[in-house]
């Protein structure tokens, strides 16, 4: 008997399901993989180092659509809204992985790489290595907040009975379509219009 | 026979038996509830409207932690920022309840009313209604993300090889170690001046 032509395991195919798992539970272990792709768990070790290795290749899947090639193109705060735009959709597609994603250390050689473009572009535009970290960590409080947000039900608040909250049960009705965007936005701006100032 | 002086089943058993789930699996399930307090899963529903009702539980009991006290003592930017840092405290408690919360419509009495309490308070200090409730989706969109990256490990990039990013090893030799609040302190200020500007 031939090999399959198919390999039965692969990286990608235990991204697939991990990352399937993930958006159902907000988990993911290499049990539940190997029993969806209908495999021994042990197998699994062949192709990633543990659950960490799985949380890495999920990292990796999620993180290719972000577009980081902006981070070369100045002026820097129009490549840091661009990239923090493209990253928020990335990540809003998947909001289940988030805690997942960042409760574990980044080792994903693109990903590093991403952050060290942020880090360059931003130390070339004229601000202090110590300080570029937290610049890049107070936008990434925003992606990942409005990545969430995005995942919110439509309305937020539910007012079956309006009679103690007049002033939300109004501000709601008054509320643009675009909140989650226009929120997104208008910290986006804040943090870039702040960042200039110092 | 009589009746046992302490209840079986109460709504304060089930919020601690759901979150104790959250914060380790990032789900909850009311059979996995019934399981962990040794009850029929059909006993549950005396207490709790389904799923929801125990996420709305969950919401109270994160939400209870908040000091939202403040919202009535102006001037405005000092009474959002006091609520916004104990806000991201409470659910810094709870990282993995952070998605399911955001997931589910709010309507618990006491967040509603916090809302109301914020609305009201925006107003009041000359923010016109239409624009208020994306001003407060923008700060939770930064208390969210960032009571996310308190969960994170330190150092949050694990670069054991560092050829690839000379830069990013350098940022976080700068760093400060309080880089987390920092950043949180950042895009809060950023805000609150971008607000005032307006």
């Amino acid at each position: 008997m031939g090999r399959p032509r198919t390999p039965l395991l692969d990286r990608e195919r235990i991204t697939t399901a991990a990352l399937a798992l993930v958006d159902e539970q907000g988990e993911v272990s290499l049990p539940q993989i190997a029993r969806r792709l209908g495999v021994q768990t042990g197998s699994l070790y062949h192709h990633v180092d543990g659950r960490e290795g799985v949380i890495e290749l999920i990292r990796e899947h999620v993180s290719y659509r972000i577009d980081s090639s902006m981070l070369d193109l100045p002026p820097w705060d129009e490549a840091l809204a661009g990239w923090a735009r493209s990253y928020r959709a990335a990540f809003a597609a998947h909001p289940r992985a988030i805690p997942l994603l960042l409760a574990t250390p980044v080792r994903t050689p693109r990903v590093l790489g991403q952050y060290e473009q942020a880090v360059r572009m931003l130390n070339e535009a004229g601000f202090a290595l110590r300080e570029v970290l937290t610049m890049i960590t107070a936008v990434e409080n925003l992606i990942f907040g409005s990545a969430l947000d995005l995942a919110a039900p439509d309305p937020i608040w539910d007012l079956s009975d309006q009679s103690g909250t007049p002033a939300l049960s109004q501000a709601m009705a008054a509320a643009p379509p675009t909140r989650a965007d226009d929120a997104f936005e208008l910290a986006l701006a804040a943090c870039l219009a702040h960042f200039k100032s110092r």
